[in-house]
């Protein structure tokens, strides 16, 4: 039998199945230096370890999707690696922050599978999970992905599909996030004067800035996240698959997109939760992403003073600018569409 | 009103006027090494904790082009978003070292504006110090810029140029280098035996060595830095330009230049200060940069006997290698001539 | 004189003769980082500190081929800056850990000379070692490459081949792995089940994934070990050389092939030494990598009980796939193979 690793398929998962995963991985200032270096992130919380004390952090946390990446990148060799698409995320929550030197590692609950009607393919809904060395999770999120069969004549299992909230509560918020001193917050050292308050339901912020991405940032992007996707490094196969790139990680979108968000959002310094992701449609190496948000809705934290959080939908474009706010065409998606992403971020009040 | 970062216009400058920029930033190890994997830095000093402590240092300081790009970053968004072209430095001085966990901020003064006969441009005269956590300042610098009027019609500011001078004084260098304890300077491991009584006003050297500069690595270095300076990024607005290109940060020519001068000028381990520096021509990915320097002066420093200071003229060049130092042609600029820069560089006696 | 270093010429080296190379590096969790965004790399023991610790190591130790690179860049100024082709390495063994904050230096002795028959070469044959800043010894290794002459009248130095040993004795492995605890090694977390009683000498392995390299990448790669051999890095004098191309170092191939193998043998976690290896063909950017290994033999390490040793050949290629493992066609060498690396890995009993 082979060592090398084929990869779980549809037929190999079974309802309420647990499976920890490869590889733990300490997360450290290079991997933030790194991080920074390919997405440009500027929000001052997770730039600065003075900035993160003054309000209350022991040093800068790990950008939030830093974290959400280095699990997702676990969970790839036994939930995707025979993955069609990846066609959902819910619930996902930030339990805890994560600082240079924490280890993380990975855990997923099978909750739900789902024969598709062709028999070739069926659909995956994992709970994953990412712990630090203590024991304390730091991120938990469902996504549910399409993947292949081995045996098409295979028994599929019993099908199971989850019932999943289209949102997170609010109420269960900020736990990644420690009090802020608000007062000791110098909101000109972070980059703008907008706080809960300047921030309506219904806004929709432009956040101008492009930037074009190139093979070499996504392929160290994604293996700095231990991610084996094949089909984000090989142009060999790709060649021969029907886009004939190398497609780029989704991940790497939304994370492109949250950093242009600094423009408009500079505040909102702290990803709490995503409710819900679709990845409208594919990136490719020498395309330019822009980003909108909409402000969907605010909440206040039972308890809390000192930040508020903002569901925020952020939609990230490719070759195309969003001074009005691109989504949808007659028809259905706008094409130039990459992203629409909902999310709650925090922001002091 | 929009929440995004539209940027100072020259009508929105005074004179006089102070700027704190955002975002405070901690250098790590992890920039270090992504600057060393950018540049191939190989100075000794900042190399090796072990060779700096050897002679004096508490440990390996960070590359003072690297400090010079961070607080330059900063500075971007309040200063030069609109500008149209940076049109130099000066009195740039290195006044405390920088080390691994120091957090940098930034602020700039205006010192002087000049509207262009046009109408539509003014210059913009700025003094940029950047800081370190304890209210140190690590760096000071001058430089002046093309920036838009947003409104043509806007009355413009007073004129004011400030007077600048055309060298630091020698006598005001070294505040960035603790003293240096030459007997335990190892000239083997820092890569050459010449020291500052070898070289003489006049010579010239070439650096022999070529390195081409890739989308990826100019993209990543910039982002690093947290400059957001649009054309270094955005293909699709730059294909509308008039280069068609992205232009890559002048900075990035400038650390090319400094990591070529290793192979001639091993020991020049400290940049001191920039006199003054010219970006003669842009620079595109695909092209092979070298460089060339002259020793233009020799300075000994008051009450040091442990380092003295040559006043170095580095030139770098586009597929241009530099045997017979270019820098001049017919009629000005030798074509192929990137970057003019006048600085002083300390060497052990 | 310049002072530009030259590099040294085949007339200029003598046997005995002891070269101290610059210089020193320190190596940090930010090399790590960079390594690991290059790479790929998913060995638990150095991902993780917290699975690192758990097993026996003070923190996760750096990776062994990251260490060996920074070893080989210092050698290229004084051995290999007038080099013609890489010809081998023999007896390479790796003899204590490195962890982030260790500083590396490199010492190498001439132990061979012989001029070739052109009079225009000469084979150059070097022990290079790697001292850590306690003096300890982290590396030694055997190479020996092809040297232009400078002058080719000049008188040869005396022709001396040394006797190099075909395999490093098994019993002298292992000192770079403190004693490891098996019962406190998750196999799981490590990725892989297959522990030395699960492979037999004649096993092969197809490591099935494939990784395409970019420009960007290996430049990045290579200045990080701040090899200096131009050939990596100007494309203005490669257009002029028979490939037109920049050649890629041939460690960066070693680097994907062993990040490759993981799939298959997670559980190698260390290499101990390196028998023998050579580069059958350049690799250049835009072409993929693939991986394949077979079991050459299996040694127990003399008093061990919780580790074994694996002796491997692995074999990579550019765009081929290795299910049915490629190593030689007609006539000699399968015309897709890279590299060809005979080395001795551990494994936990």
């Amino acid at each position: 039998m082979s060592k090398a690793n084929a990869g779980n398929f549809f037929e190999d998962f079974r309802t309420g199945q647990m499976i920890r995963h490869a590889t733990p991985r300490t997360v450290t200032v290079g991997d933030v230096a790194l991080y920074n270096a390919l997405f440009g992130a500027r929000f001052a919380v997770q730039s600065s370890d003075a900035f993160a004390r003054t309000i209350g952090y022991p040093r800068a946390p790990v950008d939030d999707l830093l974290v959400f990446h280095v699990v997702f990148g676990k969970t790839v060799p036994d939930i995707s690696l025979n993955a069609i698409a990846n066609l959902g995320y819910a619930n996902c929550r930030f339990l805890a922050p994560v600082y240079p030197g924490d280890t993380i590692n990975a855990v997923s609950e099978v909750i739900g599978l789902k024969e598709n009607s062709s028999r070739k393919t069926g659909i995956v809904f994992v709970r994953s999970s990412g712990f630090k060395q203590d024991g304390s999770k730091a991120l938990e999120y469902v996504r549910w992905v399409m993947v292949r069969k081995h045996d098409e004549k295979a028994p599929p299992p019993p099908d199971h599909v989850p019932r999943l909230p289209d949102t997170v509560t609010a109420s269960t918020l900020g736990d990644a996030c420690p009090p802020i001193d608000i007062a000791a917050y110098d909101f000109t050292l972070a980059g703008s004067p907008h706080r809960f308050g300047d921030y309506a339901a219904g806004d929709r912020i432009d956040h101008v800035d492009g930037v074009t991405v190139e093979e070499a940032e996504h392929q160290m992007a994604t293996r700095l996240y231990q991610n084996t996707a094949r089909i984000h490094f090989n142009q060999f196969a790709a060649a021969q698959d029907r886009f004939g790139r190398r497609l780029i990680y989704g991940g790497h979108v939304i994370s492109l997109a949250r950093a242009l968000s600094f423009n408009g959002l500079a505040n909102a310094f702290h990803v709490a939760a995503i409710n819900g992701g679709r990845h409208v449609s594919p990136l490719f190496a020498g395309l330019t992403v822009f980003a909108w948000s909409q402000v969907l809705a605010k909440a206040e934290l039972p308890g809390r003073s000192d930040v508020g959080a903002l569901r925020l939908r952020t939609v990230a474009t490719k070759d195309r600018p969003c001074p009005d706010f691109p989504l949808k065409s007659e028809g259905g998606d706008d094409p130039a569409v990459l992203l629409d992403l909902d999310y709650w971020a925090l922001i002091p009040r």
